[in-house]
């Protein structure tokens, strides 16, 4: 299987991202309740890869009487990526026509991804030539935005493959991103797949890092951007981004236009999901915190746009440090 | 056993802490082989108890050949907490007056480092009292700096214990500190002990807690505090100044004058411990990255003064922010 996740013989396949690095398993999911889980437990997860997952689940809905029921289940699986929302309402929107119609929207959906992701690649490696010039490039980066995060290539990880393919990329600097380890567990394994050098780190360790001149770059992926440009990205975005402004290092988004929330005014009003307190005192069901230790999960945070130097989509490159607006 | 670190009858006893919070373990050490592999595996930690750790070290040394080699030994066991080198000094340099005189010594060093904790306490409570007025406070704080890294009480957890006793204490935030999670394994289990309400959160999650005004004062420990006040402390301070900073928190660093270092002249020249990428690609023994990840493991960073608010040891109070210098 080639892709992330994709329509297959009348359903959905998709990678199951929890038990990654530890092996490949494919997933096929023929109900929405099905979907529903996937997605809450992460087998499926990163903005743009969900937006896929709604879209593909809709077409699951098609001719159900519980279709609305579904539908908004769906909506409402995780609230902060914008992406799930906006597919399965433009999906939803097909299915009067039946189910053909809302499979070539959600098919619509999955071929625009994959040539977003091809698109952001190229466009944030001319960002990054202009902004870190004409060497190779040390990029640093939170979570998972490959292919993973998809459907193929990614956002902010489809701008290093491009940099390690036209042979511009020197190294990866990958934050773990606790608690669920994104970063050690997806970012990693697909940086090998493709050969790219690259290293591991704590979250807490990238603004020393930055700070010592050891990234030229950073570059992160979002989960939805307001019309102001704040950015609701993996906890540990904002922390990045206050460190690679005290270093003077280009803090870049790498986004597909779905993830623009125009009706969102400021990052303020962006709904954060605060997850179970469970994944912050244990790991894979190891409990690392006394019995009982209570915790708060907050599973995104926002970064203002005055950190961000620029935002790049698969249309344009939006540089908020030279004051360009969305 | 009421202290972390002890003599008892002609050794040293202490806190096996790579045990906690799953068991309570007393370490029996009777050498100082025993004693460098304890504080490299850091079954005994913290700056100020691996100072008194390093002057018991030396009085088990005192007598033998290899003494000079011993106190070397100890002196390198671990390069970043000034502590250690000065306590395994200051006891050798008594150890020519014979056992007696050294043992005499490094009880002095027990006793001041006692001492020092309840000073720290008090001085830091009347400190945030002033920071953040006289309502019941909300701390936020990184790694173990409590009881587990002194003798008793701690450093800045002294802090928080002592605003604990007053009754002026409404809450502290725990950051789980990776790679090897000092703060949900043991900042979490002396809170827990002492019965004082407490949530752990992942690293990242600090910089959006601290905007969005869940903490009113951040304080943290101190390995090494160079002549111009920059600190190195536990990797994942350097974020948290950077973002107490941005969120217009008081940043206070409480630490005994022992650590103080004024042959170092800035942050810039204080060594800083790279660790086993082990610690990175394993989350307790369970290994969380494909298999051969390279990994940057640096276990402190260094906080520039302009950043911190005040240092608090057992004698003074320096306000870096109001211009106050060393």
């Amino acid at each position: 299987m080639a892709r992330t996740i994709d329509w297959v013989r009348g359903g959905i396949e998709l990678i199951d991202q929890t038990r990654l690095p530890d092996e490949l398993v494919v997933l096929r999911i023929d109900d929405v309740p099905a979907l529903v889980s996937a997605i809450q437990r992460l087998a499926v997860r990163g903005a743009p890869a969900l937006g896929v997952a709604g879209g593909f689940g809709v077409v699951l809905a098609v001719g159900s009487p519980e279709f609305e029921a579904s539908v908004d289940s769906l909506r409402a699986a995780r609230p902060t990526a914008v992406n799930l929302a906006r597919m399965v309402d433009r999906v939803a929107a097909r299915a009067g026509d039946g189910f053909d119609a809302a499979l070539a929207e959600a098919i619509a959906v999955r071929d625009e991804e994959i040539d977003a992701s091809r698109q952001m690649g190229t466009r944030g490696m001319e960002l990054v030539r202009e902004l870190a010039g004409n060497r190779r490039v040390r990029a640093m980066t939170i979570c998972n935005t490959g292919g993973l995060a998809t459907v193929e290539r990614g956002t902010a990880l489809a701008v290093v493959r491009t940099l390690f393919e036209e042979g511009r990329l020197e190294e990866t600097i990958v934050l773990e991103t606790r608690p669920l380890l994104q970063g050690s567990r997806l970012t990693t394994w697909e940086l090998r797949e493709m050969g790219a050098p690259h290293r591991l780190i704590v979250d807490a360790a990238a603004p020393t890092l930055l700070a010592s001149a050891t990234a030229d770059v950073v570059v992160t992926g979002a989960d939805r951007i307001a019309a102001n440009g704040d950015t609701a990205n993996k906890i540990g975005t904002f922390a990045l981004a206050l460190a690679a402004r005290y270093a003077d290092v280009p803090f870049v988004v790498v986004a597909p236009e779905s993830t623009i929330d125009m009706a969102t005014a400021t990052g303020a009003d962006i709904e954060i999901e605060e997850r179970a307190e469970d994944e912050v005192v244990s790991f894979r069901d190891r409990r690392v915190a006394p019995p009982g230790t209570p915790a708060a999960n907050p599973a995104f945070d926002v970064t203002p746009h005055e950190l961000i130097t620029a935002l790049v989509t698969e249309r344009r490159t939006v540089r908020f440090a030279d004051g360009e607006r969305l």
